[in-house]
């Protein structure tokens, strides 16, 4: 049984599972360490991998559930095991481990991977007689200077401030340690500098994916009070006549009414593009930008690096015909769910694509999927019912919004427009 | 002869190249369409191309002279011919053309690709009235309002406002005409949407590296009358210890006094890891960030992506050490000018790496290249002579940076740090 909290607990797992001794592992805890672990046991070494989470949700707090149910859905297809919402009762073995109980089940281990997350080690500093948060993190000012002027502390030890939220946050990250190091040294050295505080940035790599994001999930949102929605877009990261590219996955979380922007997630390949994007959001955060700003977001463009309109511009603009209601959108989760119901018909579901990409789902699905081309709605409107409530889709849910829009002004106004389209719903992993 | 500047010259380029017309052709003009078509034709048709371009330097206005010598030299070595500070006088020819002659050659060519700057098409503007800039561009609004009220404008054809001096500007790119276009749109159904101006961002691949910027260069900077210096930094674009990873190569423009970020630029491989570095200070220019906005930029680590301390970070960290003074640097231009000296004894070479990558260098130049490794520095100061000036360099400039200080204490004052290293100076075409 380990824990990933230091160099000697890395050695010791990598000697285990070099010499054999590890065909099967659990790791408990679903964050970015725990996935993490989870992607070098079952991709390098092989091992059959578990993964014991209990939220309902991997990354919880960090994503959204959508984009949460993304990254279930790749880990699925890399053959890790994953129990959310599950609880471990006990870890059973002698000499070494044998077996995870969780409430549900007995998982077989001859490893098991503590990570549950982190606790400030802030011993030393509550003997020195320092404040600390209830949690046990360091209150610092923006100088990083504790309650005692003579010291100061910075890394995982501190309390600072959510930018986003303007409450307190706990960060434990080499990248904000690296930076408030600098900040205490030139303090130390009776200089002036600040570390304002954090909007919690973050990305990892697993299997063939990036997950990146930057300020709050639409979950975190609502908790601390935000009258949030959230946008989804899937678009490509470069220009759809350039020979190499690839889809991108975006969340968009703004505040009704003011339009402010509060984070930005989602998922990509194991590229930059994803970095690209996060890494100017990240950037802006702080100034409290709203929907126009990322609308108007001057990324640098040409062909093999970006669209025209790149994909943060899209997402925004989403965002805004969400907030105007202009685009009544719906995530994968609600379409899955009428799509499991389907037989009760009440939700009619209308493919907007042209007919050879629709042809096949509607020969696999006669009885409810409907194609009409977006181009072909109004001179077919006949064929659209007004007694039922529409679920429209299309490849990435451009066509889908301009159909909705025909369909508003014929006065069929029961439609829900799939964010993301089918390219959406096949990284959500639903079962079409 | 062709210009770039719509589909019908394009077909008829390749139709020209495609029939085996063209085995030498010159480019006129090294801005980015200039640089892109040269690529094309070199690289994609195995074309022998040359560039002319009157001003001193590639892409002119949009990098600066230093990065600017980084992209000549990556030309040179995919052998496209460049000549800068070059005048074309005329084109001979008859059916086809001919020769190019310049005020310094005479250039053979089957095909001349004219790509000396955009102008905006303002004519029926004009004819309708439109107030004008004195270069043609139309005067708009920032709801993009031309001064007819019931006529709005934008793309290659407006002027828009400069986000970073204040003063109008003229940005004929495809992304901003998109997003100006949703504006327009807005507003002409009675919206209030806002386009403020442009920071002016930058991204091209040529052959094998991306060259990117936003804001403004050191040598433009200077023009629109700030008080500016330049911060260069290479470092890796991911965690130093991560498998697959390169240099990147970035030069910050800060304003002094102020610290005030004034543009980024530079140079990196075809990835989207210079994008994402660029993409975060485009957001944030419109906000007058400060050095100290760029140090603590929060950008999403982990060690698939980026740095604890990303690259970003560093070069806001060594633009800050040299507005304090601490760091007297030098760029590579006035390095190579040293080096092309070096037999009048005025200057000092010392390589503060370890022998392993020193040696060659002392044994290839042994009276002019002296090493002593920055952690010996101390112990061996009398080696270090105090009636010359000193040049020191190390792989990336850090120890050389950490030798000055050593120096410094030491009492030896009369040093300069090489920025980027050897690994600049090698990215520079120095004759090493």
């Amino acid at each position: 049984m380990f824990t990933v909290s230091n160099i000697n607990e890395a050695v010791a797992i990598k000697k285990d599972i070099s010499e054999g001794k590890v065909g099967k592992a659990v790791v408990i805890g679903a964050g970015a360490i725990g996935l993490e672990m989870a992607e070098a046991l079952a991709d390098m070494w092989g091992i059959e991998t578990s993964v014991v989470e209990i939220a309902d949700q991997v990354l919880p707090g960090i994503i959204s559930a959508n984009v949460a149910q993304m990254v279930q859905h790749h880990l699925k297809e890399k053959e890790v095991s994953l129990y959310t919402g599950e609880k471990v009762e006990r870890i059973e073995g002698d000499t070494r481990v044998r077996n995870v109980i969780t409430d549900k089940r007995s998982l077989e281990a001859d490893m098991v991977i503590m990570a549950v997350g982190v606790r400030p080690n802030s011993d030393l500093a509550r003997d020195a007689g320092l404040r600390l948060s209830p949690s046990g993190a360091i209150i610092v000012d923006k100088r990083l200077q504790s309650s005692d002027p003579d010291i100061y502390a910075g890394g995982d030890c501190v309390q600072i401030t959510n930018l986003v939220t303007g409450k307190p946050g706990y960060y434990p990250l080499g990248s904000m340690a690296n930076r408030q190091g600098r900040v205490i040294g030139t303090n130390l050295a009776d200089g002036g500098a600040e570390f304002a505080g954090a909007v919690g940035s973050f990305v990892i790599k697993l299997f063939d994916i990036s997950v990146a994001s930057s300020g709050l999930s639409i979950e975190t949102a609502k908790k601390e009070g935000f009258d949030a929605v959230s946008a989804f877009v899937v678009q490509f990261d470069r220009a759809h006549f350039y020979p190499e590219k690839d889809l991108i996955y975006l969340e968009l979380v703004v505040e009704k009414g003011t339009g402010r922007v509060l984070g930005i997630q989602g998922v990509g390949n194991t590229g930059d593009g994803m970095l690209a994007r996060i890494n100017a959001v990240a950037a802006i955060l702080k100034y409290r930008p709203t929907i126009a700003d990322i609308s108007n977001l001057e990324l640098p463009y040409s062909p093999p690096f970006s669209s025209a309109m790149d994909v943060l511009n899209a997402l925004a603009n989403t965002a805004e015909n969400i907030l105007a209601g202009m685009n009544r959108a719906i995530e994968a989760e609600q379409f899955v769910e009428w799509w499991k119901n389907r037989k009760e018909g009440e939700t009619f579901f209308l493919d907007c694509r042209g007919w050879g990409n629709a042809g096949p789902f509607v020969e696999k699905y006669p009885d409810h999927w409907k194609n009409i081309p977006q181009d072909e709605l109004k001179k077919r409107i006949e064929e659209v019912p007004r007694d039922k409530r529409i679920a429209l889709v299309c490849n990435t849910g451009v066509r889908s919004y301009e159909a909705q829009l025909i369909l508003n002004q014929m006065g069929i106004k029961d439609t829900y427009n799939v964010q993301g389209g089918m390219a959406g719903l096949k990284k959500y992993g639903a079962d079409l």
